[in-house]
């Protein structure tokens, strides 16, 4: 057990600067780092009342750890926010932006000059980059966080990363890799699940380049957290498997933070949880109370703190040059920082020239030369016999995750399951726990799936393009994944999605893991593929498209299914990425039945086509995309579904919701599943071709006679009589 | 601290009971316990076995621990699964439901026969109510588990439950709460992120009512949990706020599980957390690996464990009758606890009948008497001004929560935010605290989303209809709450969920606060309602839907504006539970055009029509609840959107996802949000009424020109140009 003590028990808000000042020698005049505190507290203060919101509590209460991090510790080129061999700053804590905006702007980032920092709150739409909550889009933010947690996870996916890549290229004497991953956490970061399932991995892998800084400050927007969260954090760290370093006047002890934060980086074998204790607030008369957290604070409390810390209330925005003059060093350290790394990197690329290409390749974000997906085998050379679309799917795996660095798998606890392992694979763990080590890509995320995702967010944002995280459980539990899948969209980070067992397929595991309605969100959510192959030649189509560059942006989860499929002759991987295609009656001219039908259901709806007697001349259509399929011309779409002049009916195991833009009627599960082998649920529910045939038959044949097409309103679900007893 | 050592660590698998049954009087005879056990085991190996799948090895290993709590521990009446005072066994490894079948057989539940207990994996559409995971519609089921982590939740919440009631009901000399809640996890359960969520905040309450057993197997489906997983749980625990007791033998230390309960009931002012050591698939070759936890054995190994156990391998699913003898006690202790009870039960009527009559009432499911919606204010006493939908909710928490007990209200930290509070509450909190009581009805979450729906589960699922949750948060945050919204919604429970801050609305919070998809994956969920109110008079409306009789096995979630919206002319509360109506221009008779919209959005429509040139004929229909509109009759669906023959276009600050089946254009997000104030992202993104008129003018133009209404495919979305940049 490691648990460090630095400085003393607060006793009420008594400044230390002075006292701890004389003890490091890296402090510079105490008189200044004063006025720096100072100068920030007033900043937060104005720059919330400008618009009369916002958080200001966090940075006059954390203005001191700011400080520590970005003109002391953290390693960083101001002029150049995208070197590669730089520390990671998140801020899980994403409604304290301001605190990282502020430093952002002193420390020299030019993109983030104080008439920028003064949008806070002002519109994006109008050219703010001082949003509500960080966004990656911008100079020196690594990763959008605002859902609270998560950037907890994006750090430790982050020091993943760093690691991985340290393992593979450093060499004994030359290391272009030896970043440290800093994490900024508030109380609610600690509270949420995500933030606990990370820090329990993080602490079993022994991520020592993580430190991970707990600003806290007990306080929420409800107040003083003890009204719900009354844990020992320090010592339940210390049981995960973390160094805990305690400091006591976070808001004052400059020293004290700088001694903690030295002996953090000097720890090893773990990472470091930093309980740094803050006043939120700190200087208000408001300090340590809810409205600090997330309101401004009114002019008149504006006044008064100006006031106590010396500056004049009339005053706004107020940085003295004795301010910029004392970071101005971040600057001068940042380049030098740089070039001191540029000269490593051309040594090595003339001592490894290897390494060097491959690794120069993936900062550029290219994962793979071209080529890469003739090492798929060919529909001929696809297993002939039925099999599940998870197991093609492995196929895949198989092929690419060994020959390119840029992949790393992993499932939550569902490796074999989910077919994501592969030949010769080394896990990704502790080098002395036996298990594998830090050049493994083979990481084994526990039962933590929200966690999975927050880490494969972080590390796709390490550096973009770099990797390509495969990450894997079944279907239903991407819906604990799935605020961590969002973020992913929102920030344009790719990941490939391994979802198994994707439907009342999985059998008797029952209702609890049969998913419904989980699709309608990911086709309703922007930027990302949700892709549900009918067979082994579609599950090669659905990589293609998930690791073309069109999709570099985007991230992909793939629908599988736990039962075997058979191999269709119509199937065709060059048409997944067209969303849907004629999968069976191509030579059908003018059909007056078209059935739209994905995944396993493809072939239950070929079977159904051949059944039908009303109505002969029909089509099948796979859709292993709606949002592709959306995304073709008219005429195309026209040309798949033929609507105008057939009668179109879409054919899948989850909910109705959204067909009826594809369809006038649909099969579909009404409510939630069963417990009972997976061929007598399609039964049970009505997906036996024989009765889909008699339902189509006798809807399609009401509608010939009534000699014209439903409209709107008319969208039927013809299964409507299998629910749940 | 408490942290409390029983029994030795093991030697192997010595079996201890013998030397340890002398130690206690509760033991009966050791020869029959090993027979009991050994019983089980090849019980459970053959229930796997007949139809090659299943969890054998959570029940070989864990036993003992089923025969400590069935026969020893736990009160319960086996002849009256529902008897109010019974303890509450939560299995929230689910996947284990073997176990709990057959110690629900031994101990004498009528339904659950042998015959019963072999459907394990047979089709629950035939009759099995074994089905893959424990289901609540069976006897002596409490809650339906599978997905990890979250009956550790429901769990909690029944403490909670249990707590309420007692120090509400109860009196010094008659107490006729008093029960227990037991929960059993496995490894994956403390893994996931509501397990923890939940274990913090019972552990801040102080739940002595409360008992985690650990089945520390220390394997999952990958094999060793040290591969993912090697934090020390038990002092993880005690640093939470737990008493925790540690068992190192538990897959034959009878008697010192038997010690650990004993102690575990009387520890008090904290839940407690038995560690107790197994061995996953004991006296089979395969104990203690991945295949012992999620397959069947096979048939030679089956015939293996048998001939070790001293069993014929050629006979199956063996119990002999020493074994059903042993457990004859639990119907006679069961039937005399209940027989006491009710002679208590019948003390309390004569000496406290208004409290009698309360709890009684609740018992039975009746939250209030009828009338209780006169309690809302009219129409005409609803603030005239324009306000919030979240603020207009909060109007009826206002008027019911303080005069009904069976509601409990809480927030994820938002609770002002989301007008969940009430006059004069008093928070549900530990006694000594200094905040509250165990009386109140305000819960404080935390920053746990994912825990608080899970918890209110439990509350709901604790006596169906006692209680009724309203918990809140904003609605993107229901994506972290979404995994435990869904079991409510297949287990029938009916919670209140607040949803504010809705859309886009939230302003300069920015994307990651501005819901997009999630709508969609609510609307397509059975068994929910999502209603979005457009002011006022609707939110009366939603709450008196979500409150009446004909939602109480539903739950319901609603989506709040955070910004202010007008009341409406021809807004009406009673047309809601009809899922959409005519709000404006009712009395256009031929429409040539129908407006939908939903929430903060229907002012803006209504305001829209008014703008048209091109068509003057205009109705606007509020459709606050998709899922009620779909339920109603063609005919009046016909009428409201007149679908047949005017356009209908809908209008919605959500992503177009599921509006082609109602309307032939939408006005959609296309994209997430951004960070501004909210008036300039509706504007930015083409929600302001001029924008809207024009598109739709010119879109109907060309229509009319057509002569037509557009058919399928022919679906379009007016505000693509609008796109994130």
């Amino acid at each position: 057990m490691t648990q460090v003590t630095v400085g003393h028990q607060a006793n009420g808000h008594s400044n230390k600067l002075e006292k701890k000042a004389a003890t490091t020698d890296k402090v510079a005049s105490p008189g200044d780092e004063q006025l720096v505190l100072n100068t920030i507290r007033c900043l937060a203060a104005d720059l919330c009342q400008q618009y009369k919101g916002g958080h200001p509590g966090t940075v006059m209460g954390a203005a001191a750890i700011g400080i520590a991090l970005w003109r002391y510790e953290m390693r960083y080129n101001p002029a150049n926010p995208e070197w590669f061999n730089r520390d990671r700053f998140i801020l899980s804590a994403g409604h304290a932006c301001l605190f990282q905006y502020i430093f952002l702007h002193l420390s020299g980032y030019e993109a983030w000059s104080l008439d920028q920092v003064k949008k806070y709150h002002s519109p994006a739409t109008k050219g703010s980059m001082a949003a509500g909550h960080p966004e990656i889009e911008y100079p020196g933010i690594e990763v959008t966080t605002g859902p609270l947690g998560q950037g907890i996870s994006n750090a430790v996916g982050m020091a993943i990363a760093s690691k991985q890549l340290a393992a593979t290229y450093n060499k004994d004497d030359l290391k272009p890799i030896d970043n440290k991953i800093w994490c900024f956490t508030g109380d609610g970061c600690l509270q949420e699940g995500v933030g606990q399932e990370s820090i329990s991995l993080a602490g079993h892998l022994g991520l020592d380049n993580l430190i991970l800084v707990y600003d806290n400050n007990s306080v929420t927007v409800d107040g003083r957290i003890d009204n719900c969260f009354t844990e020992d954090t320090s010592a339940k760290l210390v049981a995960q498997g973390w160094h805990v370093i305690d400091v006591y006047d976070g808001s004052n002890d400059l020293a004290a933070i700088l001694e903690g934060f030295d002996k953090a980086k000097q720890l090893k074998a773990k990472p470091v949880f930093l309980n740094i204790r803050t006043v939120i607030g700190y200087s208000s008369r408001k300090a340590n109370t809810g409205p600090a957290h997330g309101q401004a604070l009114g002019d008149e409390e504006v006044a008064y703190v100006k006031t106590q810390l010396g500056f004049r209330p009339e005053e706004k925005f107020v940085i003295p040059q004795r301010v910029y003059e004392y970071f101005s060093e971040c600057r001068t350290k940042g380049g030098e920082a740089e070039a001191d790394w540029n000269v490593l990197f051309k040594q090595y690329q003339e001592k490894y020239p290897g390494d060097y290409k491959e690794l120069s390749q993936r900062i550029k974000g290219e994962w793979a030369s071209e080529g890469w997906d003739a090492l798929l085998p060919s529909k001929a050379d696809l297993p002939q016999a039925a099999q599940p679309t998870r197991k093609s799917s492995g196929i895949v795996v198989q092929a690419l995750v060994p020959k390119f660095n840029s992949f790393v798998a992993g499932s939550a606890d569902l490796l074999e399951s989910t077919f994501v392992s592969f030949k010769d694979q080394v896990e990704f763990q502790k080098p002395d726990s036996g298990l594998g080590d830090y050049t493994g890509r083979q990481i084994r995320f526990g039962i933590r799936e929200f966690a999975m995702v927050g880490l494969g967010n972080g590390i796709a944002a390490y550096q973009k393009g770099m990797f390509i995280p495969i990450m894997s459980t079944f279907f239903m539990f991407w819906i604990y994944a799935a605020p961590a899948a969002r973020m992913a969209a929102l920030q344009g980070l790719r990941f490939i999605g391994i979802a198994t067992h994707d439907s009342i397929g999985i059998g008797e595991d029952g209702p609890t893991h049969q998913p419904i309605a989980l699709a309608s969100f990911y086709r309703a959510l922007p930027n990302i593929n949700l892709i549900r192959p009918a067979d082994a030649e579609e599950c090669m189509g659905m990589w293609q498209l998930a690791l073309d560059d069109k999709s570099k942006d985007t991230p992909s989860i793939f629908a599988l299914s736990r039962q075997p499929v058979p191999l269709l002759d119509g199937s065709d991987r060059s048409k997944v990425q067209l969303g849907a295609y004629v999968v069976h009656g191509r030579d059908v001219e003018e059909p007056e039945l078209t059935i739209i039908a994905t995944g396993a259901e493809v072939a239950r709806a070929i079977e159904t086509a051949k059944l039908l007697q009303t109505i002969k001349r029909v089509r099948v259509v796979s859709m292993p995309s709606q949002r592709h399929f959306d995304q073709q011309s008219p005429e195309y779409r026209e040309s798949v579904l033929k609507q105008t002049s057939s009668l179109v009916v879409a054919i899948e195991a989850w909910a109705s919701y959204g067909w009826a833009r594809y369809a006038h009627a649909s099969l579909s599960m009404h409510t939630f599943g069963h417990s009972a082998p997976q061929q007598q649920l399609y039964e049970y529910f009505g997906f036996e071709p024989d009765n889909m045939a008699t339902k189509i038959d006798s809807w399609a044949a009401s509608w010939k006679s009534k000699g014209r097409l439903p409209g709107l309103g008319e969208f039927e679900e013809l299964l409507l009589g299998y629910v749940r007893h």
